[in-house]
Order: structure tokens, then C-alpha cells, then sequence
């Protein structure tokens, strides 16, 4: 199983390669493209009115010399801008559009105006402190901003072919070169927050450049060796921190610097870095064929997935630090289960099936992404969730109960520390990295998401059409174009949540009973175009336990359906979501419900409910039990939850033992 | 029901007439005067090694001037030295003592050193910021230390008849009439942190002067109006705040003062405060006869004990603020539940009952004791808890996941805020305080502990002996003493967890059935000397059952045997307490166990345990309910958990539905 990287090397088949037209997911993109984006360049450009003020845009200009002005937002502003331009370029990967270029190149031109002569381009440290460039790799995040605007520039040069942001870059990169490494003048450390690591990988591969590779490795290497470089810095510093007058209180683990990555076998501190690490330490191995690194993304990413991600694809389960807990500590109300750490697992996920195509990684990538990533944003893409709670009790939130201070019961407008809406933004424009891979002579399908891809597999360009039902129906058809007819294998994930996996070629069965392999139905034969496979699968109601060890859901089950985790809200439970208990052999059935986000597919059925009306006023009482009375409940799609009246949810709930 | 404070004017029985003899509390009272008081005292005096610096004692020699140095701690630490001289004085009062008395009236005089001549007395002040006196009320607790002073005062007074410490506090107290009031040079204001209201009544009871009861009166009414003093003297100070450089961010409600205590029906904010503010609002209404409020008192009261207490009596369920949440918020993990606050419950309960005979008061006053209280300490006395978790895991505390932060899962040593400690010591070594009243022609047993309490009702002079097997058996028996035949009441409490209580009165069965008056079993006749009544009753395992608005006890059941409510250990279970399952029909039985905490009754039966045998690594697992397998469950009281190795704890358990 497995691979060393450079060896059966495997590629993702790139958006560009990629349209997508889909059911459910091109309505996302729509959005994204109609919506999310225009909206996000008003936030960004302090133009929506009621909304928290951004500065992002207007950084650049007063770093650019066009505007007077101070620094407004946090340290990392810049990469809301950045990764706006990212969102874009992806955009336009998919349909270019004139007007929005034009847009993005003037923003382009000013970020070229606010870069400095060495190459440095920051706008926080430009305006604000530019005595205290690379001073504070611990909390300043330059490196991480340099990293996003890195992948905008990538992601532009592709899009459009302009090389005007790719060449910032690169000469920000060389700058970054030159003041990091080993060398007796250079700063031997790395950032606060990863992401460049990714960044430079990308870099690399659209110039070829080895340095950026080399760069790359370098801050995976150096990240957690001993003599701390976070604490040198911070003693030459004087233990000075942005946040506040204090002193800083340095906590190593919250930036994964508490030892090196190899020896990293648990997930610790901030979730979104931990996973942004991880997708640079994947692309790092992939591109040196380093198998210790290999085998450190396989640790970490078993850590994460078999012991500290929710149901819903969501990690970090605590609000302080956004971080990671210990191993089985998920609680459902005071989770943290940041938007863009689902995000980062997605990122993660897809560097992983880089380096071994196993559908495990693809099973996640789709639980992150069907769940906790779209529910992240409302149906109509102008409110998101930064926080993804699995159980929420609006009566407790906003400030009654201060546990429940980072917990938001409705999805908020644009935020002053606005990460997660523009990687929403990023993620969907970009879909269509996520659903191919090719390694020799296979290609491997993850997600089933319609459209049409154009891929070379074993020397052979192809068209592949696809056609999906998923998530609300369990069929799905491709259909083969090629020039001439090539032998080659289509691999098929066969996801965990499908029964009676169907496939027929050409219209005649084909057992697969043999064919599987890491998860993958291969189906190898001479392809002629018009071949056409069908997969027809059933989609049941699967009844979800937990681990044990989980205590919060101990006696609990969620139900899943094809890719979606389900929940109950009180719209269509009442309150007190708590007195609801399922029968393990209630039935359930599902029924379409076109009211809810758009339209989804309801599951109901017959629970029982505590009896409240024998209570009475005490708080505690004797000897009786609470009777138990005969209630329907229904459960709709994560992701679909808080687009109704403000309410309770539960994504787990009490099972009958 | 009830009365106007007045008319058939209640009084505690006081401690001074109270000896105490009883095999669980004796244990306790000897512990205080021989462990916990000589070692608080070698703490507040910084002479215990390893411990965090008290400072406390050391401040009043600085202020006095007997000493160079600066002021140490918190703003309120003189409150150390005066519940530590109030312990000493009930230990007194038990038994005189002439080593201690001549410890703590060496104390004193350092105290009267440290007085300023305008009576002014608080060392933090005095010493570090002397022209701040009165400006921030808010925060500075200047009147809740003066009225831990008073407290002292009155009971040193009453152990030793000594004036001096009294004659300080008068002369404090008068300075404070001075300063606080309706006039136009007086501040219209009132302390951050009650305690001063309910402190004045003890001093007006002891010297008969009225002004005591009418600067409490004073507080009491003018907390809460508009316009808002806190505000006003925010405005006057600027905003600053004692706890950091950052602006004061005032939320009224955090100190009750949100809106007159008359209008309060719901417990808000800060849980200690709420609690004593509660007693002297009691304290007033009894000694005013003011009806408004002790409506007020009767709503507040209500509130907290129908929807915001723990099943051990605990109250305040959130750690920001050590304060209430909302109604029937409980979460037992993240839980607060401060030993103090239970103590003030105790004491708001006593007050209670010195305005209505409602046994509804003792059930909460015994629950907290017996419960919550006691748990606060280590069976050896040299641990505490400030905090009381109904349910802990060791694995997420010490930092892990931040949420536990504030939960200790073993006692710790003195803290720097040490306010517990002393304050059990001060209930504890006054428990006879809480035994008896007597309204009218009747004696009222609020508790069972056994003792001789010395008299008076309806004219006559009486002891009364009780002998008593609670909590661990339901036995108690009196035996009357009298000059002369004379005619009164005895109400016995029929508390709610008992059985099939048997009552006879001289070795014959006494009908208590149509005798029972607002929750007492009063026995009128023409008592003598030699007299005998006997309680038997049963004490049977109690399965307690919570509001089902509780959501975090939905479906869980606790058990209660006697005053105690009991909860399961790691020590006896294993670990994972979250997979044991307790059927509605499992037999239950107790056993005695003596290598526990000094000696309990623990409480054994068959339960069901999820078998993680058959579970495997993933996380998630589709379809597969979690078998169950048989399992052995023990249960001790809650008071005596964490008396042994650190462990998992639960008072909840999952119930078989």
C-alpha cells in the first residue's frame, strides 16, 4: 500500500481540467461567483454597510503610497485580499469573466505599488511597524500572509496567464529566501502559522523554481528543533506580544513547535495550522520523496481522523486557541470546530490521496465538505459560521451562559477576523481539484460531482462526463470520451455509507467483488469513446455510533445519509431537544422537503419524548421516572441547519439502550 | 402560611445554647478546631511551606505600623484574618480555650493598631492607595471586608464577652454611617460584594443599636436604583478598573445591582453575592417587619432553588463570574458551584426559616451541607475545593482542554483567594446555629444532629437532648429536660428522602399523620423531664430524577440515600463512567465501607456497561448499536469522592429508558 513519492507518482487532475456541472454543487458556485465574491470585494473595500469595518483593500493603498491613512485589522489583513484574488482566479479558471479581471488586475497593480524594493510586501508592517519586520515569526503572521498571497498569484498566473502577481510573488519569495535558512546572517526559524510551506509547493510547481521546494522543506525541518526559535525570539524581543501589554505566555504546542514534525504523532494547539502543515508536509513529501515525512502526515492525519474529528468533519474542539483538545474530548455545545479548519482537512485530505490513494482519505474529505464546510455559509452565501457547533441551545448563547460566548446560534455577517468566509469562497471556486487523481495507469474518482474532465492517463487524453445524483440519489453514470481506444482503469471510490453497489458497463453488470482496492472499485478494460459506466447504489438511513471513549456521545446515534450528517432543530422537534429518544428499531423513512435551504431530503420517523406535563414545578424529584410519550421527529442535513427561525439543534441524540 | 417578620417572632436557637455530640458532625468540629484553624492560621501568616503567600496578617501589622513592607494579595484579603477570628471565636464559644484566645486577641490589638482614628479600617487602603478610599465600591469590596469584620467582631464579643474587637467594629461601622447615606455629603452607594447588610444586623442584635439595622436597611434599598451609582462612580474614576489597565466594563447584574432587589426574581450574576445579599435582605425583613421584602426574598429564594441548583446544593453553574447562568442551566463539567456560595445558601436558609417554618428551607440547607459544603474539604482538612464539579475528568483538566480550566480534580491547598476554607471552618465550628428555632409555643428541628440545646419556649426553660444515627441511619430520639412540667410544641422535620417514619413519644407510637404543618411533625403536650420522643424512619435509595428542562441530566438518574447524594468514582468503576448504564429496576443494597473517607455507606448493584471489546479503532461506526454487557456499579457519597486516587467522577448516570 502506499508509495514513496517520485515513485508511481500521482497528480491531482487540476481545476483547469475540470467543469463542473452539477445539481447540487454548481448551485455553490453560482453563488460564489454571483454573490460570495462580489459581496466579499464590497466587505473587503468597507462598502456593506452595518458590517464590521475590513481595511484590507484599503491597506494596500495607503502601503502604496495612493491613500493617507493608518493600518487597520488585524496583522494578517492583507490575506483577506489575498485569498479574495485566489477566489477570483478560480472564477475565472471556470468562465472567464472581463469585468471581474479588470477588477482584480487594478487591486493586482496596487498590491504590486504597496510591495517594497526588496521584494517585502506586508501592508501591517510596511505602515505600521517597519522597524519590526521578522521580529515576531511567532504571532505576526508574514510568513502566513506571504503564503496566501503566494497562492492567489498561482492561481491568477493559471487563470489568466498573467505573470503581474506571479512575479510579486516570486520576488517576495526570494526575499523570504534570502532572510530565512540556515545561514549565519538569515533568521533560523519560521512562522507563527503555517501556510507557506503549501504556498511555496505550489510556487515551485508553476515556476519549476527547486528553490521555493527547498524553502519549503526547509520551514518543515526547522519547525519544533530544539534551541526553541520561538523563544529566542521572544527573549531578543523582550517578550513582547501584539495582543496585549502582558507578557507573552509562550505555548509551543499552540503553534506545533513543541517538537519536530516527524515526532508529531498527535494533533495539538491551533486545528487550522495543525492541517495546513500537514498539507505542506504532504506536498513537501510528495515533491522529495521523503518517507519519514510520509510517514509523519500519516501519523498525524490517523491521530486527527480516528481520534479528534467530529462527525461532521470538523477538528478543534475547543474555542481557546481554536485548538485541538486531547484524544476523544469532542464535546457537541461548547465545540470550537472552526469553518476553516474543516477547510484545511479538505486541503490536507487531498495532498494525502496524493501520496496513496485510499478512499479513507477521500471519505473524510467528503464528510468535511458536505457538512461542516457548507454549512459554514447560509443558503443564500451572504451569513457564515466560523464556529460549527453539533448542539445548540440559543438560550445559553449570547453572553447568558459564557461558555457559550464563541458560540453563534444564526450565521453572522462578514467578520472583522474574516479567515473563514473567503476560504469558503476559495474552497468552491476550486471544487474542481478535488474529485481526480491519476496515478499511472488509473484514474480515481473521490467525489461524485457532476461535470466533465479532460485527463491524461497512461499516455492517453481522455474526456470523462459525469453524471450524479449524489447526495440526494444514489446513481451515478460516466461516459468516456477518447480519440482512440486506450486501456486504462477508472477507480471508483465505494463509499462507506452505500449498500448494493451496482456497476454496469455498457449497460451489462460487472461484478466488482474483486476489483477493490484501498476503496476503490478498479475497473480496468480497453476504453472506447461512448463506453459509459453506471453506478447505482443505495443510499440508506445509516444509524451512526460513536466511539465509546467519546463521552459525549456515549448512549447517543446521529443518522447519516449518503454523504450528509444529519440533525434535529427545533423548527421541527419543538424545544428541549434533550427529551427525544430514538428507538434503535423505530423506522425512518425519507421525504423530500423543498421548503428547508433550497430543498433537501427530510428523514423522519417515530421517537419517543419525555412527558414534561407530569412534571410539575420541582427541580428534583424521587423515586418516579419520567414517563415517556410516542413523538414524530425529523432530522434534515447538517449543513441545512439555522436558514429557519433562530432554534435548538442536536446532531447526536439519545438513543433507547 | 408564614408571617409578616414581627409577629410571632422566630429565633434561631443559638450556637452559644447548642453543644453538639454526634458521630458525623463532631468528627468535623474537632477537625476545624485541631487541623484546619491552627493550620489557617500558619498560612495567613505565611509559615506554611509550599503554599501560595497569604500576606494577610502581615497587612495589618503594616498598616498598623509595627512593620515595614507593602501591601500583599487581594484587595479583600483582610477578610482572611476576620473569618479566621470568627472560627476561633464558635471554637471558643464550643469550649474556651486559653492558648487560642490569647493567639487571636493578640490579633486583635494589631487589628485596633491598624484602625485609622476615623474608624476607617481595611489595610489595602490604608497602605497602598490611601486617597482611594470609597472611590470604587464596584470592585474593592471596602464594605464586604468590613462586614467579615463585624461578623468577627460580634462573635469574639459573644465566645469571650471581650468589647474589644466589638468596639473596634462599632467604631468602623459608625465611620460607615458617616460616610454612606442620603445626605449631601454622603456617598449614596453601596458595596460591590454584599456581605456589610447582613453583617450590621449581627452588630445591631448584639449592641441594640438601631442605626446598625438602618444603614443595612439603607444598603439593601439603594442598591439597584436609578440612576446608577456604579456608573456614577465609574464616570468619577474615569472607567479604570483594579484588574487591569483596560477600561472598567460594568455589568450591573454580575453585582445585583441591575435593578432593586425588589424587583430581582431571578438570581443573577455572582453567586456568593446573590446569596448574601439574600441573608441580610432576610435579616431586614425580619427585623423590620418589612413585607415587600420578604416577598422579595421568598422570589429569590424560589428561583434559585427551583431552577438554578445543583442536586448537591451547589449553586452558580458558570465559572466567568463565579455566577448563576439562566434558569435550569446546570452542566455538571464545566460546572462552578463554589463552596462558598453553598455556604451562603446555608446561610440565606437559616435566614429563611427565621421568617417561615417551611421545612422546604431545611431540605436545601441540609443538601447543601451535607453535599457540596463538606465535599469543599479533604477528610483530613488540609484540602479544599473552591470549586465542585458533579462531573470530572481528569484527562481534559490541568490545561488540557481549557474549558476545565477551573476544575480541580483533587484539593488543593490553600489558594491566594482564599475564601473557602476559612469559610467552612466558620460554618462548621458554628453548626449549632443551624439546628433549632423556636417560634412561639414551638421547637422547630431543622437538622439531626446530636447535642444538648438549651431552650426557651413559651416561657419555660428546657434542654433538649438528641441522639442521632443520621445520615447513615434513620434513628434520632430526644429526651426532654425541664424545671417544671410545661406545655409546648416539638416539629420534628419529616424530611422528603425518608420512609415510613415512625414516631414515639414516650415508647409509645405517636399518629404524626394530621400533625404535619409545612413540612414538620409538630408534638404538642404538657412535656416533663425524661420525656422521650423517637424517630424511626426509613432511608431508603432514592432515585433522583431532574427537570427535564436540565438538559445535560435528561435521562440520567442520581441516587440520594438520607441527606446524602452519592455519585460513582473511577476508583470503584474503572474508568469511562459515561458507559455505565443503570437500569430503572436494578436491585440496589448498601453496604457499609470503612476505607473510605473515615468510613461511608456505599451503595452497590447491578448495572449495564457498553463493551468496547467489540469496537475496534474508528471513530464512527455505521449501523452496529454498542452491545452492552453486565457491570457491577458502587456509589459513594458525594461528599467523600476525591479522598482517594485522582479519577473520573460522575453523580449523574445514564438510566435505562
Amino acid at each position: 500500500m502506499g508509495q514513496t513519492a517520485g515513485m508511481n507518482r500521482i497528480k491531482p487532475v487540476s481545476m483547469k481540467q475540470v467543469s463542473i456541472k452539477d445539481d447540487f454543487w454548481s448551485y455553490y458556485i453560482d453563488l460564489v461567483r454571483d454573490v460570495v465574491v462580489p459581496y466579499q470585494w464590497e466587505a473587503i473595500n468597507d462598502q456593506v454597510e452595518g458590517a464590521e469595518r475590513s481595511g484590507a483593500v484599503s491597506n494596500f493603498k495607503i502601503a502604496a503610497g495612493l491613500q493617507e491613512g493608518e493600518f487597520y485589522g488585524y496583522v494578517f489583513q492583507d490575506t483577506d485580499v489575498a485569498k479574495w484574488l485566489e477566489a477570483v482566479a478560480y472564477l475565472l479558471i471556470n468562465e472567464r469573466n472581463a469585468d471581474l479581471e479588470q477588477i482584480a488586475d487594478g487591486m493586482i497593480d496596487i498590491i504590486g505599488d504597496a510591495q517594497q524594493s526588496s521584494g517585502y510586501l506586508n501592508t501591517y508592517f510596511t505602515i505600521k511597524e517597519p522597524d519590526k519586520k521578522w521580529t515576531n515569526l511567532t504571532e505576526c503572521h508574514e510568513l502566513y500572509t506571504a503564503g496566501h498571497m503566494i497562492e492567489a498569484g498561482v492561481a491568477y498566473y493559471q487563470a489568466t496567464g498573467k505573470r503581474k502577481l506571479l512575479d510579486i510573488c516570486c520576488h517576495m519569495a526570494d526575499d523570504i529566501e534570502r532572510v530565512f535558512g540556515y545561514g549565519p546572517d538569515q533568521i533560523r526559524g519560521y512562522d507563527g502559522h503555517q501556510e507557506i510551506e503549501l504556498a511555496l509547493v505550489k510556487l515551485y510547481e508553476v515556476t519549476g523554481e527547486k528553490k521555493y521546494l527547498e524553502l519549503s522543506k526547509y520551514f518543515i525541518d526547522e519547525r519544533g528543533q530544539k534551541p526553541s526559535f520561538f523563544e529566542a525570539e521572544a527573549e531578543r524581543r523582550g517578550w513582547t506580544t501584539i495582543w496585549s501589554n502582558n507578557k507573552l505566555q509562550l505555548d509551543e504546542g499552540y503553534y506545533q513547535a513543541h517538537k519536530p514534525v516527524r515526532e508529531q504523532d498527535v494533533a495539538r494547539g491551533h486545528a487550522v495550522r495543525v492541517v495546513y502543515m500537514l498539507a505542506g508536509m504532504a506536498d513537501v513529501a510528495r515533491e522529495t520523496g521523503d518517507a519519514s515525512l510520509f510517514e509523519a502526515c500519516r501519523k498525524l492525519w490517523g491521530n486527527i481522523v480516528s481520534k479528534q474529528m467530529y462527525v461532521t468533519g470538523g477538528i478543534g474542539s475547543m474555542a481557546q486557541g481554536e485548538a485541538f483538545s486531547v484524544d476523544y474530548d469532542l464535546p457537541n455545545d461548547t465545540v470550537y470546530s472552526e469553518t476553516c479548519a474543516s477547510i484545511g482537512l479538505v486541503f490536507s485530505a487531498q495532498r494525502m490521496l496524493q501520496l496513496e490513494p485510499d478512499s479513507a482519505y477521500a471519505e473524510v474529505m467528503e464528510r468535511a465538505l458536505y457538512n461542516t464546510v457548507i454549512a459554514g455559509m447560509s443558503r443564500d452565501g451572504k451569513r457564515f459560521f466560523y464556529v460549527n457547533p453539533l448542539e445548540v441551545n440559543p438560550k445559553v448563547c449570547s453572553g447568558a451562559n459564557h461558555n457559550y460566548n464563541h458560540i453563534k446560534p444564526v450565521r453572522q455577517e462578514w467578520f472583522g477576523c474574516a479567515c473563514c468566509p473567503p476560504n469558503i469562497a476559495r474552497l468552491l471556486a476550486s471544487l474542481g481539484e478535488y474529485i481526480y487523481s491519476v496515478q499511472d495507469k488509473t484514474v480515481y474518482t473521490h467525489l461524485y460531482i457532476g461535470g466533465e474532465a479532460a485527463i491524461e492517463v497512461a499516455g492517453t487524453k481522455m474526456v470523462l462526463k459525469q453524471d450524479s445524483s449524489i447526495p440526494w440519489e444514489g446513481k451515478v453514470s460516466f461516459e468516456v470520451e477518447v480519440d482512440q481506444s486506450a486501456e486504462f482503469g477508472i477507480a471508483l471510490r465505494m463509499p462507506q455509507w452505500a449498500a448494493n453497489v451496482q456497476v454496469t458497463v455498457n449497460g451489462e453488470a460487472y461484478d466488482v467483488t474483486n476489483k477493490i482496492v484501498n476503496g476503490y472499485a478498479v475497473i480496468e478494460r480497453v476504453w472506447e469513446s461512448g463506453d459509459r459506466v453506471e453506478l447505482v447504489m443505495e443510499m440508506p438511513i445509516k444509524r451512526v455510533r460513536s466511539h465509546p471513549l467519546i463521552k459525549g456521545n456515549a448512549g447517543k446515534v446521529a443518522l447519516q445519509r449518503g454523504p450528509f450528517v444529519y440533525c434535529i432543530e427545533e423548527a421541527d422537534n419543538g424545544a428541549q431537544l434533550q427529551q427525544l429518544i430514538l428507538p434503535q428499531d423505530s423506522e425512518l423513512h425519507v421525504s423530500d422537503d423543498p421548503a428547508i435551504a433550497g430543498g433537501i431530503v427530510a428523514i423522519s420517523g417515530e421517537a419517543l419524548r419525555m412527558n414534561m406535563d407530569q412534571w410539575g414545578q420541582a427541580l428534583y424529584q424521587y423515586d418516579e421516572p419520567i414517563p415517556l410519550k410516542q413523538a414524530q421527529i425529523k432530522f434534515i442535513p447538517y449543513y441545512a441547519w439555522a436558514n429557519r427561525d433562530m432554534g435548538e439543534m442536536s446532531v447526536w441524540v439519545k438513543e433507547q439502550l
